[in-house]
Parts: C-alpha cells; sequence; structure tokens
C-alpha cells in the first residue's frame, strides 16, 4: 500500500494514519482548529483540521488512529495535507499502533540472538555477568525503545538496532587490533546506551522522563551499573573500568561525559558510536537525494551538506 | 616554635620535618643523592641530600618525620634547605603526624556540631534522612579529608571546613530570597563534595584513587545517593533532585558536570561553591601579599593576579 | 481590576492599556493597519486596529494610554488582542502612566533610606565622598530606572531595586568573610550600574541611547567617577580602586570589562550582581511554571531550562 | 643484542649508536662540549661530550655512527649517558644505518602486495588509474617515509603501514555498510597522506621541507591529482571528489582541512584516519605501562593519560 | 528612469525587471501561484504572481525580462509588489540582461588597464609570468564575475573591481614599508581570488559549483598555479610562495586557509583583502543610513551595527 | 663603535653597558652572586657577577652605567657574559642614559612636525581641539615612551614612531576611500594610545602603573577626552564619538575593548593600528633572518614562525 511520503503535491489520499500531535488555535474567523501531525511509517505530514467541535478536540489526540481523505498541497514550500474527511478508526480496521511508527529493518528476534550471541562469547566473568544482568532487567524496553528523539536511530527498535551494528563494528576492529580487550568493547557496545531506556519515555511520541532531564543516560546508568555489582557482590576493578566506559562514551566534557576515555576500549567505544551513527543519518539524508545533487544541511553533522556523486547511482 | 616558612635566607635551623616526598637522583659525580620535599605546617620546602647510601634511601620516604640542621639558601630564585644534619625523629619525641600538616582553623568538633544542627534542621524528611544516612556511612573521612588536592582548601579537614562554610552562606542567602527551598540547598552543600572521599586517597599525601580518576566525585556521589534511597526505601523525586544538585553543582558541561543547573536550589549552590572557593584561594594569596604589591598569578582564577590596595592595613 | 495577562482566550476585554509601541503596515487589501503593542503592569499583548484613518495614525503612538473594548483570541499559537472599540483615555479617568507598567515590589523611600544608611556605615571618607556625590547627581534617575532593557530587573526602578538586593547580599556576605572592606563593596554595588542611567533613555520603553550603544555603561561611570574626584579634589588610591571596581564588574573581557577584577572586593562583587540577577530571573519564571514542569528556555542564562519540583508547591 | 633504552641507571654500555642531532655549547670552564642526541631501534638518549676539539666537532654529526662506551645515569630525573669512550664506526663494522632507526612491524614487499591488491580490486577506471599513477610515481617513497615526525606511526615505512591499516579497516567497514564505495574508499586511503612525501624530508632525522611548511601534504596531494588527471586525460567528477577526499581528511577547518568532509566516504575516511592513528599511539603508550598505572600524558590525545586496567595481563 | 528600490510604498510601478527566482506554491484556494524576484540595477522585491496557468509557469523563470505594471506595498514590514500586469519583454524592448544586474562603478576597461600596468612593473619575470599566465587564462571571466555570492563585491565585475581596489591599496602600502616585495604583493592580489571563477556559476544568478563546494576557490588556484608553472616550465621558489600566498589568504585555518600567512606579504594580503572587503560592506549600508541612525546588524561584520554621526553629512 | 649584540662566542669585550635590571641569588658554595642583566642599543645580554660583595649589591642596580671586561659565552644555548672586570662608569665617561636604549629611526622634532601638521588640517573644530589639547597635556611622554613592554614599538619614542607610521596610513587610506572622515581618523590615531603615558612607567625599564594594570590605556584615555571636552566646555557628538573610536580600537572584547567598533572609521583605525603593529614585527624578525631560513615563532603572531624567500635579498 502507497505510504503517506509517497504521494506527490496535488494528489488525492485515501488512509489511515497515526495521530502523532494535535494541537489547538483559533482561526481569524473566532473559530477554533486543529494542528495535527499525522504519520505512518514513511513519515509525517502536517494537516490542519478547520471549525472543530468540542467533540473532535476530544477525539483527535495524539496517539489516535484515523482515517483521512484530502489533498496534497505545497504551503509555503512545505508538503501539507488538506483534510476533506476525517474519522477515527474502529478497532477491527487497523491491526496494530506499529504497523504506523517507522522501526529497525532487522526483527527483534534476530537482534536479540545477536546479542546473547556476544555475551555468551565473554571470557571475563565479572563483565559478563553485569552485562547480562542489566540486560536481562531492562529487556523489554531495551528492544522497543529507539535511541534517540531525533538525529540518529530515532526509531523503535533503534536502540538495539544501534547496539547491533556497534557490535559488529567491534568485532571487526577487534580482529584487526588484538591488543583490545573484546570483553570491555562488547560490554560497553551493550550497556553504553542502555540508560535511554529510562531517559525517555517509550517508543512512540517519545520525550524526556525527568530523570532523563536532570539526570542523563550516562549517568543513569552508571548509577545501575554501581547498584548491579553490588546485587551481585562483584567487587573487582571491572565495576569502576565498567562505569567509566559507559560515563566517558561521549568523548569529551562539553558532549556530556564528565571523564574523557582514559582506557583504551573507552576510546575505541566513543568512535564506533560516532562512526554508527553518523552512518545511519547519512544512509538517511543520502537516500533521499539523487546524484548529482545535495542533502539538506544536517544540523547533528556540523550543519554540513553532503553531496552524492554523479557517478553513484 | 618557629616554623619553616618563617626563617629569612641565610639564618641557620633546627626543626623537626615531614617528608612529603623523596626521589632520588645521580650527582655529577656519579653518587646518589635524594631531593626532599620537607614539610610542617607553615609549608614545603625543598631539600637535597647529598651521598646517600642504601640505608638512608629506606629511611628518609615520605610520611615519615625526620629531625633536620641546615641552612635556608636562595636557589635561582627559590628557598632551599641546605641540610647539615638528618636523623629520624624517634616515636617519643613528636606527638603526632597532624602537627605537620596544615589543617582547617575551626576544630573538627565545632564543625560537625553546625553540620548536625543544619541537618536537624531540614524538614523534608526524604532528604533529610538520605543526608544522614550518607554523611554517617563517610563520616570520619569527611571531617579528616582536604577538599582537594591543590587550588582551594588543600588541607585537612578542608572537606568540612569548606562545608561548613558554604552553609552559613546559604543560610544568609536563604534569607534573603524566600522562594529558596532550604533543606535542598543544606543538603546540597553537604553533599556536594562528599564524593571527595573516595575520590582521594586521605588527609596526607593527598593523590587520586583509580576511582577518583576514572569516575570524578561528582559520578561516585549521583550512585552513592541512588544506592541510599535503595537502602532506605525512598522513592519520591527527593532522589532525582538530590542526584541532579550534586551532578551539576560544577555549572557546566566544560567544568566536568554532565548537566547544568536546572533547579534553582542547584544554580545557588553552584554560586556558594563557586564563591567559597575563591575566597578561600584569595585569602591566603593575599595573606602572603603587602599592601601595594600584587599576589602571584593564581591558576585557579584564570590565572590573574590581585592587588593589595595601600589603603588597606 | 483584572489585568491584562489575566484573561483566557475567548474572554471578552473592556480595559485601559498603554501603547507601549505602533507601526503601521498595508493590508492585503491595500488599506493601512496599525500592529499596536499594548502592555499594562502584569505584561503586553499584540493587537491589530485595521483600515486606519490619518487622524487614527497620529492618535495611537506609543505612551497614549487608551480604552480597548476587544476580545483575547489565539493567533499561531500566541495570544492576541482583537480590537473592536478603541479611543483615547481622557486625562481625568486614567490616574498615572505609571499605574501601566511593571515596577519594583518595593517602594522608592524604602530603598532611598536603606541606600543612605549604608552610605552612612562607610568609614573611608574618600570612598564614602564619591558615592555620595555620584548618587546625587543621577538620584532621581536611579530610583526610577528599570537595570536593564531585558532580562532581569526590566521594570521601573528595577535598578535601585537591584541595588538594594545586592547591598544585603553584600553585608551578609562580609559578616562571613571579615578580611573584605565593606566601604569598598557597599560602593561598588551602589556604583557599578549607576552608568545605566545614561546608558538606557528612561522608564517607560527603554532603549539605549547613542553613548549607551557607543560606551556602554561601564565606560561611562568610570569617566564619571574620574570627573567627581577631580570635583571633589580627591587624589588618593581609593579613585582608581573604585573605578577598576566598576569597571571589572562583568567579570571577563568578552562580557564587556576591558580588565577581569583584580582586587578582591571586585571579584566579590562581580558574584554578587551575577547571583542577585540569576535569583530575580528565576523567580520570575518559576513564578509561572507549576510544580512537575519546565520553564521556557531562558535565554539570558545559556538557554536553559528549569524545573520545578513536583514537592515544591 | 640489548638495545639503548632495555638499559637501566646505573649500567655500563658498549654500543653502536646513530647521531640524530649535535649542537656546541660551551662549558663553565669555557671550554666547547657536545650534546649529542643518540639512537638506535629502540629509542634515543642524550650525551654529553665534553672538552671537544675542532676535529671532534667534525666528526660527531647528525646521521653518523658511533661505537660509544659510557655508564648510563639519571640526570634531573631524566635518563642520560655519560660517555667514557667514543670513536666513528668504520663502513665494515655496521651494516645500515636502516638498523638504527625504528620501522614498521611488516616487510616492505609485503605492504607492497597488499596495496596492489587492493588497486587490483577497484572497479571504477578513473578511480583506479589516478591512484595506480600517483602511487607508482612515488612509489619509492611511499614505502620508505613515516607517516609524521611525531605522534604516530613516526617511524620508517611508517607511512605504508599507517595506509596499510587503514586499507584493512576500511574493507572491515565497507563490509558492514554496503552503501560506501569502496573504489572512493581504497583510493582515499591510499592518497590521503601520499603528499608527505614531499611534506616531510626523508625517512631518517625527518623534517618539514619548505613547500611541507607553506603548503602542507593536503595541498600538496591535490595538486597532484590535478596535474595526474591532466596527464591522464581523465574529466570525471572522479577527479573532484578524489581531491575532496584529500583535502577533506582532517575532518575540520581547525585542523587544516580547508573543507569538512561532504562525500559520505569523505567521512568515513576521516574516521578510519582518526581511530588508526589512536589505536597507533595508544599501543605504543600503554605498551610501556604496566597494569594498574598509567601512561604518561600524551599531547596528541588531548594531552590524556590512560589507565591499564589490573586484570589487563 | 526611475529604479525599483527608488519607489515608495502605495505609489504605482510600470517597468522592466529581470526574474532573479520562481518558486511555485498552491494558495489556500487550491491553485497554483508564483513566487518571483525581480529585480533591477538598484535591488531587488519579491512579488506575488496568482492563477497562473502551465504556460506563465514556463514563461516567468529566472533570468526571463518581464515588463510589469503593479503597485508597492508593505507586506509584514516588507516592501512587495503586488502584481496587476505581466508579459515577457520582448527582444526588440530591451537592450541587454546587463542593463538589470549590479555592477562595478568602474568600466570594464579602465579595470584592465590598471591590472595591466600592474603586471608591467613586475620586476621578477618568474612571478610576472605565472600571474600574466593565469590572468590570460581566466580572463574574461575575471572581469565579468561578482566576488561573491553575498556579504561584499556580490555583483557584476565585482572580482575585479575588489582586486583594482587592492592592488591601489597595495602600492599605498608598499610606499610606507619598503621591506615589502610589490611584485609579490601585486601577484597574490590578483590571483588570491581568481579561483572564484571556477567556484562560482557565473555573473547572473550566481550560485556554488560543484567543485566550487567540494574544494572552494583557494584550493582551485593553488592547483592552478602548480599547472601554470608546469606549463611554463618554472621551478623556482616563487611558485610556492605564490601558491602558499593564494593558501593563506583567509589568515586562519578556521576561515579556510589551511595554513595561516608565513610571508610577511602573505599576512599583509590578508588584511588588505579584508579592509577592502569590510570598506565595500561598510559603504553600502552607510550610503542607506542617515546621520543619526544605525545601520542593520551586518553578518559578515561579526552582526555588529554601525553609527552614523549625526555631524556626518 | 660596536655593540654589544654584534659579538660572536668567543669574543673578548670592552664595553659601556646599562643594567636593565639585577637580582642576587645565593651560589652552591654559600656566597650571594648577582644576574644581571646589561644593554645597549643593539639588545641585552644576560651576565653573572659571582662573590659579590654589600657594596657590590648595592653599586649595580638597575639604570646605573657600566663599563665592563668579559667574554662572550654559550650557555645552554644563550648567549652569556662572562664578567671578567666590572666598575661603574663616571660621569664624565658616558653621554646620556638615552645612547643605552633602543630608539625609534627617526628624530623627536621631525614626528613633533608632522604630528602638528595632521592636527593643523582638521577641519572639525571640536575633534581638533580635543586632540590638541590632550596631546599638548601629555605631549612630552608622547615622544618619548615606547609603545608597549614588549610586542611592537618597544623602544624609546615608540609610542610617536607607531602614530606617525598610522597616519601616513590613514592618509594614503582615506585618498583611496573618500568617505571616510580624516579628522577622525587622524584625531583617532593620535589619541587612540595616548593613554599608555599613564599606564606605562616611563621610556626605561618599562613596566605597569597601578592604573595601567587596574584600568589599562584604553579606559584612562576614555576618561581623559571626557575630561577634555569638560575643560573645553565642548559638547557635540564628537566627544562621544572619539571617545568610542578609543575605546573599541582593540576590534573584540576579549582583546580589551568593551565595545567592538560600530562607527566606519573606528574598524578602519583598528586595522591601520594591526597592520602598523604587525609590519613593526615582522620586521624586526625577519631583519635577524637569512634568506631560506625561518625566524623564531614570534607570540604575537599568533606564535607563527615566518620564512623568508631565497630569491629576497
Amino acid at each position: 500500500m502507497k505510504k503517506i511520503m509517497q504521494y506527490e503535491v496535488g494528489e488525492q489520499v485515501e488512509v489511515y494514519l497515526l495521530i502523532k500531535s494535535a494541537s489547538r488555535g483559533t482561526a481569524s474567523n473566532g473559530k477554533p482548529f486543529l494542528t495535527l501531525m499525522l504519520q505512518d511509517q514513511s513519515g509525517e505530514i502536517e494537516a490542519k483540521l478547520w471549525d472543530v467541535s468540542k467533540e473532535d478536540e476530544g477525539n483527535y489526540i495524539a496517539e489516535k488512529i484515523v482515517r483521512v481523505v484530502g489533498d496534497i498541497l505545497n504551503y509555503k514550500g512545505r508538503i501539507q495535507l488538506r483534510i476533506k474527511q476525517i474519522r477515527l478508526a474502529q478497532a477491527h480496521e487497523v491491526p496494530d499502533i506499529a504497523e504506523f511508527v517507522e522501526k529497525a529493518p532487522v526483527p527483534k528476534e534476530a537482534m536479540m540472538e545477536k546479542v546473547t550471541q556476544y555475551i555468551f562469547e565473554m571470557r571475563n566473568p565479572n563483565i559478563q555477568r553485569i552485562t547480562r544482568h542489566l540486560l536481562k532487567k531492562h529487556q523489554t524496553a531495551f528492544y522497543e525503545y529507539p535511541a534517540a528523539t531525533k538525529n540518529h536511530h530515532e526509531f523503535a527498535s533503534g536502540l538495539a538496532y544501534h547496539v547491533v551494528s556497534m557490535l559488529d563494528l567491534a568485532k571487526a576492529i577487534a580482529g584487526l587490533y588484538p591488543s583490545l580487550d573484546q570483553d570491555l568493547l562488547y560490554a560497553g557496545v551493550i550497556l553504553h546506551d542502555l540508560g535511554k531506556v529510562i531517559e525517555l519515555s517509550g517508543p512512540i511520541s517519545t520525550s524526556y522522563t525527568v530523570e532523563g532531564n536532570l539526570l542523563g543516560h550516562i549517568s543513569i546508568m552508571v548509577s545501575e551499573i554501581s547498584k548491579a555489582a553490588e546485587e551481585l557482590d562483584i567487587h573487582g576493578e571491572e565495576v569502576v573500568v565498567l562505569q567509566h566506559i559507559v560515563l566517558s562514551h561521549h568523548g569529551k566534557l562539553e558532549w556530556g561525559s564528565p571523564k574523557p576515555p582514559m582506557i583504551r576500549e573507552a576510546e575505541v567505544l566513543h568512535h564506533i558510536d560516532n562512526l554508527d551513527a553518523k552512518m545511519n543519518m547519512l544512509d538517511r539524508v543520502l537516500s533521499r537525494t539523487k546524484p548529482g545533487e545535495y542533502t539538506d544541511r544536517v544540523f547533528a553533522l556540523d550543519n554540513r551538506m553532503f553531496y552524492k556523486p554523479t557517478f553513484h547511482q
């Protein structure tokens, strides 16, 4: 079925969409209207619903699915959907809210198997036990949450997808630089962003929690490792080193790590994280760009635009 | 009794001193010698001990007290002690190593009483219980450790002294701005640097521990609060807010706080900490400066030098 | 009486308001209209006046008080006032323009008394005479001007209110750090922003004067001290030190002080100024925020948002 | 045979060493002396030669090999060699100056084979021809030069060794992110630092040439690609893209790239370069560090020190 | 004839204008409209053309000249042209597209003569030959291109005009500091921005080429000098020095020069370039400003606004 | 007569020198010695005087002229003078202390004439009267002081020499950009650094005064202009504009100007000042450098080194 982002300006649409957010305004004629952000897996589009009743305001709210008939138009250079008809979708019509949110290109089960295998390969029991304990504690959220609210891996299961890509990178790099401690590196990859399951509100309409805003996923996870070690009665230096690897993975104080990497594997983790995030962002913007053209400026990549060479098909 | 820093160049000394550090070199005649840093409460002085035997090297090591006879001389613009005679002090000769280290100008007991009183005044039971629990857990070290290895309050009991001064400042400020939550502010003051009892090695010859270097006192304390809340079974928002206040007290990411202050009292705590540290540094450098003259450049104060006006006696 | 900011969207209003600014536009039908910024003590609101005559344009100008009947509506997410009727208020209708501008929460007389008392307490005659001379020279403006056009203390008598708060803070701090020279500190507090009476245009519709833009209040005041000393025939080092304290009170070159603080009291003045300005900004934004919510981002506080804990009533 | 860096303080040595540099001074007795930096593959050591004749000054110059008898001593905390006897090595005594300089751990032939294979795998003929042409033009130097005068890969054949490691990294990464253009990436790796064969003076006593100082290896190589394309009569967009990849490989303007990466492969090249350089630096400093200890501060790694965990053997 | 920028709001116009850009939108009534940027030598103005046909969309495109009848109106504080009638100008009606673009205030021939004279005065044959060769190669474009797409000298022949002004400045400065090498300085001035003829698309609707975006005019010119020297068989140090002077003329790495000036004349060139660009920007903004008023903020001058003193007529 | 900087290592000297500074130390044999900095117009050299008596310490002090016999030697890479004989010069022996300090290459009288002529040419009476008044007030010092203690024009009459060079530059530039107000520019040049006569201690052994350290020459001069205008009863906008031009001449807040240039002539003054200072520094370091070699790194020029091309004789 054709997705909302695949329609051109001028085409008529008749689709199911998820309401991402709804906000009320008053038109110049004094009547209330709603500005709706509507989405499916292909992306999101703005729509105005004019002359709304109190009942409309109560119906059309975030996380509801609607059936919409309308036109795609260009309003001040941005695509917009003019609604002609709208109604709430009935329970039997649409299978699952998950069909309307973007998600990782790999199924959860495949990711779980891969992560389990990497943990299984660890030889240092302290590192292995702490990693397994924390992953188990937050398992459901880990495989559902995005890795961020925007910038990179901002889709359902994005967190696990990011971790799995990084584990493969870590393995390749550890193969080329044999001085690296694979256990530490794998544990670092698995734990580095796990605090996001507390920092963020969930996989849909993702926002920051109070803990997320006031402490951040790095500090949250450092405390979690501390508590895990206490529960498992582990006292080796591995505990502090694992905390440090998570703590320092943003690489610099001004990027939110209160200590810079001071362990070889911490330095490598920072680079792997960086590289995978950037590849994800670049692949997304370049997939929307034709050869011989430039992407939009990407804020998270120093506001650069990127060129797709004409000899790249 | 005259302290080592009170002697002038050219004078002869005969004193007990604590060895702060000792390092071995080889003289141009091929014989080994020791470079000793010797100190009492007034400060420290470098001394060379020439032609040392293996036995000397074993005797004259850090944290030993020695009896020294020698002259004060000026070597390349710096004061130095030329040793004529040296021997280890005997157990009965000197009362206590504490006599040789600089310490806070207020006795421990007075500080303890004051801190206890401030905790007693708290009305929010969650804040009060966490603060009391953590202070009790680290009580001995809290009243003995310095607040830093250098820059400010770098003397025995400096940590508690810094906290007590800040509590008084906090009280005065809370009096002038009644919107402030005194409980939070007092708890923030008491806990903000408490992680230093794990970050630093102890009150004498203070250095950084592995945990101190890899995690830092801020992250250490954030984990400690988390564990305290778990032990005390406290779940209110006070836990996250206390963690945030400790987390953010350096004020900016590039100064080591992974989040900037986002709570009114966190902002105030940062200012109080800053002001008390600066007053301590300024009082120390200006006490060594005559009216109409400049202090040396102070690295921790943006490398500024300060002027003492001639009308200041 | 209900103030303009206390009305909700949809309500009808019938009030006196002060015109803060008025600008002319041409509507899509080719007819001129006015965009009016209207205010009372509670804040300001935008209004459009359509199809205006030449006479209207002459009447409805900045600093006039008008009687308005209209509706509150939400235009693109911002509150707006739709004017149904408007006329100039007659002289007998409204007591005083001062009723329409926000002002300090303490009466002028109380502030004057306090400042006078602080000057009276000074013991250094040079410092006292210069301070008294300059305050007297600019007395009327000092008690009427705001402390800034925006960010903090941006209301009538804001300058004096800021100074009085800082004097109380200075007294509290000087009590805790007895090495401080109270006279210098009080004089610094009183004079530090006095140049704003030349930098700014006045208490209503405040803007920058040419002198304000080209020289700034710091340099203006440094010259004023120089001239005062000449008039009073004072030659002691107090003159240069007072100039320095004013000169350096922004703390860093990049914040507009051509020299950083190089006197103990100059350093303290910078901190007191900073703290009082921040407390004022925080109190204002937090008074508009409910427990469990965040303030808007505050540009002058590094664009941070602040959280109001749920346990703060 | 025992290398110079393997001797302890106090030991006597009798070895061949290469003079890296020699500078003349006058002793306090008015007689001239030489300060020699002497080296073998293990590192370098300072030595003083006292009371030198005119003949000595002429003999003991950079790039000569000498036979030295002497003692290792500790002078102001640094290792020094006291010379007892010295003479120029005779031609038949020492096989090759290359024995005295540090070099890559992989033989040249193996590296040449690998690079040739990567070029062979390229499918874009424009990219392949330019790469092959430039490598052939600078082939001898490419396999002999260091990658830098200090910081990383600062040894003979360091440039080729760095390139070969990066090619393997590039292959592993391209395997994980199939959107990458392998030809561009391999060509970028091979050419990115090739300008160093013009920027630097050679493999021994390496310094910067005038072209190196005034233009830098990046600009030199951009011109070389331009000239190569002209000679080979290649006009496709590949020319500009290859120039860009070399131009931007330092990643930021302030790091010497006049444009930041604006092509996906340019971004990846920058990361691979960075990662390999850092791994090389870390391996070197950590190989000199015992478990449970810290390395010295590494200037090129933001002046950080690194910790070697105790559980790393 | 009256130019478009000389009309006031409310006046009716009947003029020929050049379409600078045209973009299509859909009005709230669902019909397409065009937003046209129209210009003549005095500047540019936005206009809306409502209810356009497919034919209109094909006719009214960039670089076409149109005859327009309409009104000047004020739309949200910006001047706008409401079109009443529009048609394409016929070939015989308007002499030349050049009449509609802003251009340098000096005729091309006068500039050519001046540049030729400066080259003639050079005494170093290597410098003279390279300069003459490159100027000849790019001669037509050099006298037609602007110096930039915005900020300074952004008009037809702006590049040559900028160079001629700088040559005169260079001559005056070389007269005052006789240590300067005039040949180098003149060559540096002539070549420094010559790469813009490849970096930019042309004198009308100027944008960046792919080479411009990926390499920049500095690197382009450094390669050009390299190739010129090869063609002319010149091998002296002048080649590297000329490349360096061009390379470093932005003054700092973060401003796009991969090396800072390391030759006296390179330093001077940077200052002359800077000064002439700033004088051009200042003259333009101040010519639109009345005495006693401020210019708008100028982004390229650190976002400053400038004051025109009242005593400047 | 041969100057001290013209001697080579190994040569014997017998010369008059000025003592720039003298400091006392204690040798390893316990006897006091003096470290003397001795200078003539060619530069300065360090010398040690061993085994000094109390009388020697009283005789050999700053600003005395001595007759010295000794040898030039190389001590740790720096030139040093070993004193064999020393005595105070007698009054009749040496003409004038001025013979021993470096000074401007143009006689005072010529500079005075030039400055007078520039003031004479001013047409705005307010600008002319203030400039003349202030120059007259500080005339003697203006023609004797250096422009700085180091970096540029750090020699007797350096201030006037710098001003005269800048006046000539200003005239040349004003000739090329006729929109410039010559009067303002000349007045700005003459007054911009005049505050240095209060900031610095004098032409010999120059150091900073208390006013210099606490206020700086910029703020000092802004006050001076203010007082001059009051004395001359001048009230036009020229006063504020002149103050602004002086205030802003360092160009940026972080370089010590509390406001950036906001007047066209202020911007130009900043550039002229910068250019003349840099030319002076470059001429000095390049005069000591041979073609084909590099200067030392110049701290005030961003720590760059400069290359002297081989084709520069």
